[in-house]
Parts: C-alpha cells; structure tokens; sequence
C-alpha cells in the first residue's frame, strides 16, 4: 500500500475530500477537555467558507457545560458513517480552536445561514471551529482475518 | 415540562432506555483527552452484559494513539441518530473509565463476540469501557422559533 494508506491499512483521505465530506452533512460530535475529563456533545453544524477558508459552524446555548467548555479551547469535531454490513465507513476529525462569533456584521451573516441547533431551547451564540488540521480515513476493504 | 426535561427541553433517558439504544447499536465515537486536547474516534462496539452491570467493548489496535489515550483515563463514548428533515435525534453518552482485558478467562470470552473493529489491521487488544454514568437526551418536538 502507498501513501494513501495509514499504517491500518486506512485509506487517508485529502483536504479536500474532508471538506466535502464536511459540507455534505450537517449533524456531528464536538469532543472538549472539561476538567482534564472528555466530553462529547452532538451538533449540528455547517461548513462556512471564508477568506481564510473552510471552517464549521455551530449553536450553542448560553451558559451550557459546551458553551463554557469550547470557547478558546482546543476541540475536535467528528462526522462519520458506515455500512455495518459492507464494513465500509469513513471518517473526519477536525481539531482547531472554538471560537464565538460575536462581530454584528458577522452575526446578521450567519444568522441568515439554514443553521439549526440540534436540540430545542434557545442556541443563541454562534461558534466557528477556525481549523487547524482536518483528517479523514476511509475503510476501502473488508478485513479478512479480524 | 417535567422531569423528564432538561433545561434545553430535551427529554431525559433512563439508564434503561440509554443500555437498551447502546445494544441496538454497533458504532460509536470516543473521547479521550491526549495531552490536554481532545480527540475522537469512531469504534464499532458491543455492550457487555456482566455481573457488575453492562459496559462497553470495542477493540484496539497495539501502539496506536487510540491505545495509549484510553487505557486508565477517563473516556466519553457517544452514540446518536437523527432525521435532520424531522429535526428528530436522541444521543446517548457513556462516561468512565477504559480497562484492557487481559485475564485469560476474559479474554476467550470476548473472542467469541461477534465484534468487529471500525477500520481494518490488527486490533489485538480489548477494551471495556466501565461506566461510571450513563446519560441520554431525545428531541421531542420541532422547535417553533430557533
């Protein structure tokens, strides 16, 4: 296998076909540190393309447990899917810093966005992973002896 | 809205229904804290119904990332569904602690699950996430104003 495996035997995918992955779906999982402990919350999210590229948007609640513990901290934003039965999948993690949008031009921008949170409640802010290293892997074949 | 509503008002899962949606269900993301960032990973699980109470199994690859991070830390491991047309989902999040099984016993045990890991390559180790809480959240109804 070449380069476009990983030592799994995973397929590596590019930059790019990340971000289409990305901007192809909509629910994903944003895990942070909170106290040095893991925590994993579902979000759905968009892909806002920017002068300085690509990122992800999401909601969040005022005064939540992921509202104190993403802003200014490093995350990780997954997106995946995957037959059970073929034993294909793929997957995509972006890692960066959570940041608040709080400019006003910038607000009224995304608010015009079709951006739902992904529970009910009111999801007032609005936070922009600016990426720093996006990673995809996909399963290419089945396994034949595990 | 009672109870069984968190303040976001989404409906509240019982440790009943949370086992029961995490054995109707084989993929799921882990959260570990490496170095003080997160990270994800997508695993194919069972639970495991033991004497101590149910928890989950997944398999690991020697030396790798996932290996070193989860073993004696604390770990987050999520599951979900959603319809985004219905703007339906639930979300079910085990938190504890990651042992290896390696008691021989155990070990010829698991063997026999009918676990398959996410991607291919070995993933010669086991894993048991012994839960320490297990927590659920459904979407009930379509948010009328956000």
């Amino acid at each position: 296998m070449g380069d476009r495996f990983d030592h799994n035997g995973l397929e590596i995918l590019t930059d790019e076909e990340c971000w289409l992955l990305l901007g192809a779906h909509h629910i994903g999982r944003l895990a942070v540190v909170v106290g040095n402990e893991p925590e994993i919350f579902p979000v759905n999210y968009i892909v806002l393309d920017g002068d300085d590229g690509p990122s992800v948007l999401f909601r969040s609640s005022e005064g939540t447990k992921l509202a104190g513990a993403v802003l200014g901290g490093s995350v990780a934003f997954e997106i995946d899917a995957a037959d059970p039965l073929l034993h294909t999948g793929w997957s995509v993690v972006v890692r960066g810093r959570a940041v608040e949008i709080e400019r006003l031009d910038e607000l009224l921008d995304v608010e015009a966005l079709p951006l739902r949170p992904w529970g009910p409640g009111e999801h007032r802010r609005y936070v922009r992973i600016v990426p720093e290293a996006v990673t995809g892997r996909r399963i290419v074949h089945r396994p034949i002896d595990n």
